[in-house]
């Protein structure tokens, strides 16, 4: 029997390579002898680089970048063998990285980010994956495109400050210096909202808040991305602020669509290709896949509801062992075999959190009892 | 395919019946074919009588008996076709019948228990099942007996008040009025405790603080049960205090051994037997048990660890569905095939009590399609 096991990260819990050991050791009480087939998933958020690193190899990168606020931060990017750089960048820009009280999009900058690409491109990266989650900025890609060596102007030729708050001075954007390597490589941006840059489902409205803006901020904002919409549509780069994904993180969505020519893509589509999902589900006889919180997010767009849309196109069987399974879930959902939690008893949230891997792996032992059981209860009996 | 489902009920969420639905729903999407046999279960305390009403019929008998405190409390009891009656003794002297400031074990007395026990042999019946659980007495029996016509006389030979704290001026038993049916009939007590009558295991030192007793009244309470069981020796009554289960419902178990001829037997033995389980178990492919929470005490005596070492026995596949597991259960605890809980996400107890049935229907569900996926992945595939 081929198994493969695929789950996500339980958030907080446990790391995605953990969930597959402690899903094989439950499995594999029944199952001693089938071929188990360990896929660690994300979903282009954080550990989107580590899953496929394990997966795939290749080397890490480390150097030290600029963080949101312009301070030296330690980062690092993971170079595939197949000349892909996967760059979170989140590593450089992240919102987790500064303190509540530093943050304030108005200020924080995604130059981080640009150097990280820019590292890539001269180690001779031809291929970008990025993930965009988790950013603290909201300046419309300035900064990155900053370190790429693209010059933001105002009216008396003096290059911007950092910030989202600088781009209401913008006059000409010029691109003299702007990275040729840019042009030689191909941008998949791992992107599942859909948010335009500007207006009330923009990039501002919506995600600034969580950035630190207060209602003020977020208007100054929201103009001063749409003045940079403007600027670029006139100076020849399209018209990219409509587009769904343009306002993820900041607005980072817009700069990579206008300046790096990127194509966006949801986080799961990103990293099931790389991987050759479909083609292990097409191997497998039964698919295991699993996240922390199992709700009706899952099955738009999140890993297990990706993992259990290919299996269904191809017949194979799938379950889903996650942390807890919101109760608005039905009985066994479609196109799920089964859904189960793994929650053992009532108990505070971090004792649950820290007993994960044990919980995992009873509750992938019961699931694989129960299969071994239907194979010793002939369907004759029925 | 013969389900046999046979879980007691989860406390404080579900009674037995209703688990037995809720178990059933949720194998019959899988296996809407199968042939399920329902059999509620009970541990020979509460609700033991309604599971064998559920499986045996009868008749249910409704009096009016006099409650620990000795007023008029509203009981019934069940009549089986074959003259058994099943007696819980909650049902008049019960501690939940009390309020705190009620409880005390000096004055509490046992005495409608014995009119329930007066009434079914008064009604025919000819073999008495008691369960002794949730007793608010410490008196040995003495009120039971007395409604059964047993005088409890002091040295100046007057009847004895209700209550244990009485049994200090025992001086002589006068069984002249004894309800001579008594003899005729067998008494089967459920009795899962091992505790004898007096010492530091026995009912006043273990029980009698949990009913309302201080450190000086258990003293009071321990001397005043061992003069009552001398006096029972000096006068003919056998030698029983040091029997296992003496102690149990404050000395209940002694005087239905030492006045009535009783047997003690474990509650799931005594339901086992009155249900034909084992034929139940026998004639079944699989067999679904189940409890609130499950734990280490399961195995000992418990519903579902009764009948795991039954269906052992026969070579039956047995599976447990529970509320909780308590983390400290190993993975695929023996003979189990799995022990699975049915709590779905995190949330508050009375939440995840009201969510019962749902969330066993869910667990049920998945874990018959687990079953059922085992019988489309053929062993040869392995």
């Amino acid at each position: 029997m081929n198994v493969l096991i695929a789950p996500d990260s339980f958030k907080e819990s446990l790391e995605a390579q953990a969930v597959c050991r402690a899903i094989r050791a439950g499995f594999a009480r029944s199952f001693p002898e089938a071929r188990y087939t360990l896929l660690p998933m994300a979903d282009g958020g954080e550990g989107t680089a580590a899953v496929l690193s394990y997966a795939l190899g290749g080397s890490w990168q480390h150097l030290t970048v600029h963080d949101a606020l312009m301070r030296p931060i330690a980062a690092k990017y993971l170079l595939l063998p197949d000349g892909t750089a996967v760059i979170e960048t989140a590593e450089a820009c992240g919102l987790q990285q500064l303190a509540v009280n530093e943050r304030n999009p108005l200020k924080t900058s995604s130059y981080g980010a640009g150097e990280l690409i820019n590292d890539a491109l001269d180690k001779g990266a031809t291929r970008i994956v990025l993930g965009l989650g988790g950013s603290a900025t909201n300046d419309a890609g300035m900064g990155m495109l900053t370190a790429l060596g693209m010059r933001f102007l105002d009216a008396k030729g003096t290059v911007l400050e950092q910030g989202g708050g600088q781009l209401a001075d913008l006059q000409k954007i010029d691109a003299a210096q702007f990275a040729p390597l840019v042009a030689k490589a191909i941008f998949e941006v791992a992107c599942d909202v859909t948010n335009p840059l500007c207006g009330e489902s923009g990039a501002s409205a919506v995600f600034a808040p969580q950035k630190g803006a207060n209602a003020q901020q977020v208007q100054t904002l929201d103009a001063n991305l749409q003045h940079f919409a403007n600027i670029c549509t006139q100076q020849g780069y399209g018209d990219y602020q409509n587009v769904a994904g343009a306002g993820a993180a900041g607005g980072l969505g817009f700069a990579l669509m206008s300046f790096c020519g990127a194509r966006l893509q949801s986080g799961f589509d990103t990293i099931a290709g790389r991987l050759d999902l479909e083609a292990h589900i097409i191997a497998a006889d039964v698919v295991i896949t699993g996240e922390g919180k199992f709700d009706a997010q899952t099955q738009m767009g999140k890993v297990a509801g990706g993992i259990s849309q290919l299996a269904k196109a191809h017949g194979t069987p799938v379950l889903a062992i996650c942390g807890s399974v919101d109760t608005a879930v039905s009985v066994l959902p479609e196109p799920f075999t089964c859904v189960v939690p793994s929650i053992q008893t009532l108990a505070p949230i971090e004792d649950v959190l820290a007993q994960g891997y044990d919980n995992i792996e009873k509750t992938a032992a019961s699931l694989a009892a129960a299969i071994k059981l239907g194979q010793q209860v002939p369907t004759s009996s029925i």
